[in-house]
């Protein structure tokens, strides 16, 4: 079983992930347990007080080492794994991908660290931190929604955690190229009509088609994908194609 | 105050997220509003059935047009705003950045549509979405998740959300630059000392150590950011160091 800790100053944004959908099947079939942390309760001051001012002046608060390092290591003594991965999410962490969610599904012990609004004593990073993620080129208020980003495609990945209705999605993205347009029923839904291929009952035309419009979708909203892409001769065609098309 | 609906079939997922931090500011400082909104209610069949079989065929459950088509005319029909934006959390979606949290930021309403597990009927995304969005290179159980980010991004943005001690961050992320590290209090902690120039009390040097950390940072970890940035002359013999150190 996968163990999941999340280090917050806001807890409470949570359960209501935790307790839904795949998250709460990983967890009923033992594929995944969750706890979610506040490590202000590792503050060793009176007050206990989570940041204080940076060093060198300046706006804005830092997150202290020291309830940090004291959680993670309590974390870690206890846990089984032989060396939990401590992630920190921020902005300037290694961008999120699929290929980082199947590394970490192979791991026994993740621990989340979320600051939130503070940057992190640089401490932390150094001394604490397996692993920096950051989910994309915006600006959160925290780092919790990056967490249940994470958490959620990392967990997917567990054996057993997907039944058959849901796998598909996660087949078509693994091919490298985006999915082609689904229709359902009804066939003219306010005169809107599904491409008469996909009532032929012809499954080599629909195959076809599937495949030339997923390339279509790829050529015209994502070419990035298409550079380290494999084509086949067909596909080369089919390229050429669209490019005449766009002109 | 701008108004954003969330269309979902777990609207479970959300109080716990639009019920804190930021968030919670924005709605009781009337910055936005939420509604969160389950479309299996729009649903016009007996058994409130959202999705069906794919045309064509294949594994997978694809969500039909008519619960959504209604929900969003619903909505917009009731909306103040001249032309709400509709926006689809899917993969195929265009890739949401920093940009594009600023351009919706701008809007009056916002509506989200989030899929889970299934395809979304084509029509869908032709005649009804005016935005597809993507978070990332990585594969989600639905787009809850994904919204959550998108809104928590742009509410942020919106005026008088933002007390002035969180809003550093920000500023740093938009030099085009990673942040330099942060450090606080105790200047020795446990053997981990804080670098002098910061202790120094003299705000060029600090200045300066900051500005070359955080290109450093930059070239080691995100080059890909330096290719459009302009650099004065001083950045670029720090760059020339650093090369010189990576050799």
């Amino acid at each position: 079983m996968m163990k999941i800790d999340v280090l917050t100053l806001f807890p409470e944004m949570f359960p209501g992930v935790f307790g839904h959908s795949i998250l709460k099947r990983a967890e009923e079939t033992n594929a995944a347990s969750y706890r979610v942390i506040n490590f202000r309760e590792y503050a060793d001051n009176k007050h206990q007080t989570v940041d204080d001012y940076p060093y060198g002046g300046g706006a804005g608060m830092v997150l202290k080492p020291q309830p940090i390092f004291d959680a993670v290591r309590d974390i870690t003594d206890k846990s089984e794994a032989k060396r939990p991965r401590v992630i920190l999410m921020c902005p300037q962490g290694e961008r999120y991908n699929q290929r980082k969610a199947e590394e970490l599904a192979r791991e026994d012990h993740l621990i989340f660290i979320c600051g939130h609004y503070e940057g992190y004593d640089e401490r932390i990073r150094e001394h604490v931190v397996t692993d920096e993620i950051s989910i994309g080129d915006f600006v959160l208020t925290g780092g919790e929604l990056g967490a249940m980003v994470v958490i959620d495609s990392v967990v997917r990945l567990l054996p057993g955690v997907l039944g058959n209705e849901q796998s598909h999605m996660k087949d078509s993205f693994s091919t490298g190229l985006l999915e082609h347009p689904h229709y359902t029923r009804p066939a003219d839904f306010r005169g809107m009509k599904v491409p008469d291929v996909l009532l032929s009952g012809n499954h080599r035309f629909i195959e076809e088609w599937r495949a030339k419009e997923s390339l279509r979708r790829t050529f015209l909203r994502r070419p990035d994908l298409l550079e380290e892409f494999p084509l086949e001769d067909e596909q080369r065609k089919w390229l050429e194609e669209f490019k005449n098309e766009k002109i």
